[in-house]
């Protein structure tokens, strides 16, 4: 392969604002990079090893040697197939959001909480994540490994989350999970709507709570006297979304 | 402080062989560490910047300077303190195991995901967590930061789950989570029991599976063609935990 330069342009997009120059990402693995290939994502281009078993190799395919794939790869242990990937353009559909259940993400910082949420999501058939500006990027190589192909199905948007709340039907009922909430188990939960969850360590900012209309909690089971302070975000928004989803079911 | 001995001996805890000869564990920051404090844990040693603000110092703390800290520290941004602690020894106490709901864990790989279920599990007064010994180790640097301190007040045993499933009292229900089994929405569950949660690329293994007396899943709500494959496994234990202690709302 591959000089260089075509190394050093892969591995910068390890860091967002290169991603974001370029406009591509970078994903690994023959699951990963076959999901992808048979998704709507263009592709930039892709490089494997001789034996990997891919659902399609086009003009775009460069057949490398295992040392050269370590060279490019951001794993420990390098896979056989790494794809670059254009990030894909997409405008936030206020109809869709309107009539469906959503995620909003208030500056989760973490990317392997971030691949998580997005993956419960494309479990829970919820389409859409609108994150806010300071979230983790979604394209970041930990992120996109993390949501293990989900992130070929699920729409992420990056926006000031008070523009957006703002511009929401006011109809559309805004929750968001705080730990002084209502108890979710008991809660009345309508089919459509957003839910908010806040960032790792200071929860839902001020400006965000603005708009929230029912604040929920997941009840603490702890006897314990030093009380257990939060769940693991990626964990409470599992909870979450089984509980709006599971009442399909009653 | 601290030579280059001692220096060494911190670091080497990164390794279970090190930490099982040594019998010691490390945490770091000022909360997990004001956790471990005011736990029943016995401390080997304490590490800590002048202006550290802990529970308490006792006679086995070094005030270090923040260099020092940076070469003994796990964490990409050292914070200001580091504690050398004990590994607990306790024994399986079945007639506790018999009388509660437990978690067992076959083979759980990831140290971030071991984290988050022992946190989960303090969030849902679950106080037993049984290992198959092949489970990532508890006391890995990873998985207690990941805990946030519920590593103070939740067991980890680690056995072979085909004798520790052979003592346990045929009355008791295991539980296991499959991807076919019936869905856990309608599922009747009762307050005590075992639920087995299987590793990240298998599931349960075939061993453990003879037991499970009771199959449980999530229902997958996704309409999308290319079927998402799975949740990752500390998202399914929130959800599978949520759901049994759910019911003594109803």
């Amino acid at each position: 392969m591959t000089g260089k330069e075509k190394i050093k342009r892969i591995k910068s997009l390890e860091y967002k604002k290169f991603r974001d120059e370029s406009g591509l990402f970078v994903a690994e693995g023959e699951k990963l990079v076959n999901e992808i290939l048979q998704s709507n994502f263009e592709i930039d281009s892709l490089f494997c090893l001789p034996d990997a078993v891919l659902y399609n190799r086009n003009i775009k395919t460069e057949i490398i040697s295992e040392n050269e794939m370590k060279r490019i790869s951001f794993l420990k242990t390098p896979s056989a197939a790494l794809i670059v990937v254009k990030k894909p353009i997409k405008k936030i559909d206020f109809k869709q959001i309107n009539n469906s259940l959503n995620i909003v993400l208030d500056d989760i910082q973490d990317p392997g909480n971030l691949g998580t949420i997005i993956r419960l999501c494309d479990w829970f058939g919820i389409r859409n994540i609108i994150c806010s500006n300071k979230t983790a990027d979604c394209f970041s190589p930990k992120t996109v490994q993390a949501t293990m192909g989900a992130i070929c199905r699920i729409s992420v948007f990056y926006t000031e989350l008070n523009d957006f709340l703002n511009k929401i039907d006011k109809n559309i009922t805004v929750y968001g999970a705080f730990l002084e909430g209502e108890n979710i188990y008991k809660a009345n939960l309508l089919p459509q709507g957003l839910i908010i969850m806040g960032n790792e360590g200071k929860g839902i900012s001020p400006e965000a709570a603005k708009y929230v209309r029912q604040k929920l909690c997941i009840p603490c089971f702890s006897n314990n006297e030093i009380k257990c302070e939060s769940l693991n975000v990626s964990a409470a928004t599992a909870i979450v979304c089984s509980e709006f989803k599971r009442r399909g079911f009653l």
